[in-house]
C-alpha cells in the first residue's frame, strides 16, 4: 500500500536549466494526486513514468503562474489521450476566471468535464475523502490567498487475529462486526471483546504540502505529527529579509515548523534560482531539524507502512 | 553576421519525454526572434543559452496550445528578470482574447508593455522590417487561422573596392553615394560608374517557417528559393490520411514543397509522438528532396554567408 511523494519540479518563480516549477505527485494506494501544476508538468509526469489516466484530482495551492501554468497543457494532453472521465481541480476562487478563459479559448478540444472545487477556509477543513483517505485544506500566509494540503490515511479497519477465527469458530457476521471495531454479543450470551480478537493493521500515514508561505504561528498545529512535511524553503538565511518581504520561508523557518509540528521528516523545496546548489539551504535546515532532505525532481519519497508497536 | 535557426521543441500536439512542443529561435545578426512558444519554451531558451533580453519580437503561427502555452511563463519570467522594454507579439486576431485574459489574471506582475500586432493576410505581406531584414507573413492551410513567416535579409549596401578609394581619391561624400548604389558625377564632369567601384558584399539569406499546415498549391511560391525551409512533417506516409484530416503534412508533402519552392535545405519538425524515432520521416523526405534534415532541439542550424560568384 504505497504512500509516496514525487516532486516534479523544485524551482520557485524562476525555473532554471535543471529545475522545473512547482508540480508534485502524491501516490496514495496507487491513486495519484497532482499537487500544483507549474509549466512543464506534463513533460515531467511522463519523465517520471506516471500515467495521466490515474490522476483524477488536482490540488492548486494558489494562483501564481509558477504553480499553475502547466494546467493548460496538461488538460489538453489528457484530452488528446482520449480521457473522458471528469477531473476535479481543488483551487482558490481566483482559479475560476483562469479556467473560464482557458475553456473559452481552448475548451473546444477538451473532451471531459473539468470541475473547479473552490477551496476556501480560515481553519483546517476536510475537502476530499474516500473510504481510506482524506484531504484537509488549511490557509497559508502568502501574498495572495493560498492553501496547504494535508493528506492522511484514515484509521484502517481492524484485522481479526487468524488463530481466533479457528479457535472461537467466528462467523462471517461476527468477523465483519469485529473488523468494524465493535464488541459482539453471541446468542449464548458470550461477549467477544474487540481488543482480544483484533489488531490495528498499520498506523495511518500522512503528508503535508506547505507552499508558498511565510512562517506563522498556527502552521505547526495544522500539520501536527505529520510523517512527511513538504515545506517551501525558497531562501537561505542570507535572504531572510527578502523571504519576509515576499511572504516566503527560509530553510530555517521550514525546519522550525517541522520541529514545532513534531514532523517525522522534512522535505525542502521551491528553491530560489539564486541557489545553484542547495547545500546551504539543506545545511541550515538540518541544524534545526536533523531529518531534513532537499527535494529532487523525479525522486520518489516513500512513507513506509508502520505497524503499531503492540504487534 | 549570424543567420541561424535553433528549434527548442520538435513535438507536435503531444510532447514526449524527449520532445518539447513548438518553439524556435531565429538569430539574425544577433537579434533573436522567437517563433512560436509552446510549453516549456522558457526552460529550453535557458538550456540553449539564449538571453531573454535579446528577444523583442515573438511570432505566433496560430492559437493552438502546443504553439502557445509557454507564453505565460515566458512573459512572467522576463518580468521577474527586470525587463522593462516592450515586447511585440505578432499573432492572429484570436490571440487578443488569450492575452487579455492573461493580463487580467497575471498582468499585475508584468513590468513591461506587451503589444499584440494582429497578423491578417490572404497573400504574403510584410509585417516587420529593420534596415537590414524584413519578415513576411503568409497564410497556411490549417484547421484554424494560421500563418507562416519568411525572414530575409534585405539587399545589403554595396561595398566600395578599397583600392579604388586610393587610386581615385574618393571623397567621403562619393563613397557614401556609391555605397547607396548610385553613380556619381564629379565637379570636373567625370562619371564614377557604380558597378566599377562597388560590389555586393553578400547574397541576402532567408528562412521560412511553415507550421502547421496541410500542403497547398501556393505555398512553394510563398517561400520560393528560400535558403532554409522549416516545414512541419507531423506524419510519415503511413498516416497520410490522418495528415489530411487534421490539416497537417507528411514528410513527403514537406519535401515536395521544398522541391517546388527550389529551397536550398529542408528542416523537418513537429513530429507526432507516434514516431519514437524519426528515421522513417527523414527517409521519406530525403527520397523526394535530398537536402533534408530532421530538426533536433537545441541544435543550431546555420545559414552561411555566401558572396556573389563574381567576387
Amino acid at each position: 500500500m504505497k504512500f509516496s511523494f514525487t516532486p516534479l519540479g523544485c524551482a520557485s518563480a524562476l525555473p532554471t536549466v535543471n529545475r522545473f516549477p512547482s508540480a508534485h505527485v502524491l501516490n496514495v494506494h496507487e491513486r495519484l494526486f497532482l499537487i500544483d501544476c507549474g509549466e512543464g508538468c506534463q513533460m515531467q509526469i511522463r519523465r517520471a513514468g506516471f500515467s495521466f489516466l490515474k490522476i483524477s484530482e488536482i490540488f492548486i495551492s494558489h494562483i501564481h503562474g509558477d504553480h499553475l501554468f502547466g494546467i493548460y497543457g496538461l488538460l489538453s494532453t489528457m484530452s488528446l489521450l482520449g480521457r473522458n472521465s471528469h477531473i476535479d481541480i481543488y483551487a482558490p476562487g481566483a482559479f475560476a476566471g483562469v479556467l473560464k478563459s482557458f475553456m473559452e479559448h481552448f475548451g473546444a478540444s477538451i473532451s471531459f468535464k473539468v470541475n473547479h472545487i473552490v477551496v476556501k477556509c480560515s481553519e483546517p477543513k476536510q475537502i476530499f475523502e474516500t473510504k481510506k483517505i482524506e484531504v484537509m485544506a488549511f490557509p497559508l500566509n502568502h501574498r495572495i490567498e493560498c492553501y496547504g494540503y494535508l493528506f492522511r490515511e484514515k484509521m484502517p479497519s481492524r484485522n481479526v487475529h487468524k488463530y481466533k477465527i479457528e479457535t472461537d469458530s467466528l462467523t462471517l457476521y461476527e468477523i465483519a462486526r469485529l473488523k468494524e471495531g465493535m464488541d459482539v454479543v453471541r446468542e449464548n450470551g458470550d461477549m467477544l471483546i474487540n481488543s482480544e480478537f483484533t489488531y490495528q493493521p498499520y498506523i495511518p500515514r500522512s503528508f503535508a504540502y506547505c507552499c508558498d508561505t511565510a512562517p506563522f504561528d498556527k502552521l505547526p498545529e495544522y500539520v501536527k505529527g505529520v510523517d512527511l512535511l513538504y515545506h517551501e524553503a525558497t531562501f537561505a538565511d542570507d535572504l531572510k529579509m527578502m523571504a519576509k518581504e515576499t511572504f516566503h520561508s527560509t530553510a530555517t523557518d521550514a525546519a522550525q515548523c517541522a520541529v514545532d509540528a513534531g514532523a517525522k521528516r522534512l522535505l525542502l523545496g521551491h528553491f530560489s534560482s539564486r541557489y545553484k546548489d542547495i547545500l546551504t539551504i539543506l545545511r541550515e535546515a538540518s541544524i534545526v531539524f536533523n531529518n531534513s532532505q532537499a527535494a529532487e525532481a523525479g525522486e520518489e519519497y516513500h512513507i513506509d507502512l508502520v505497524k503499531p508497536e503492540s504487534l
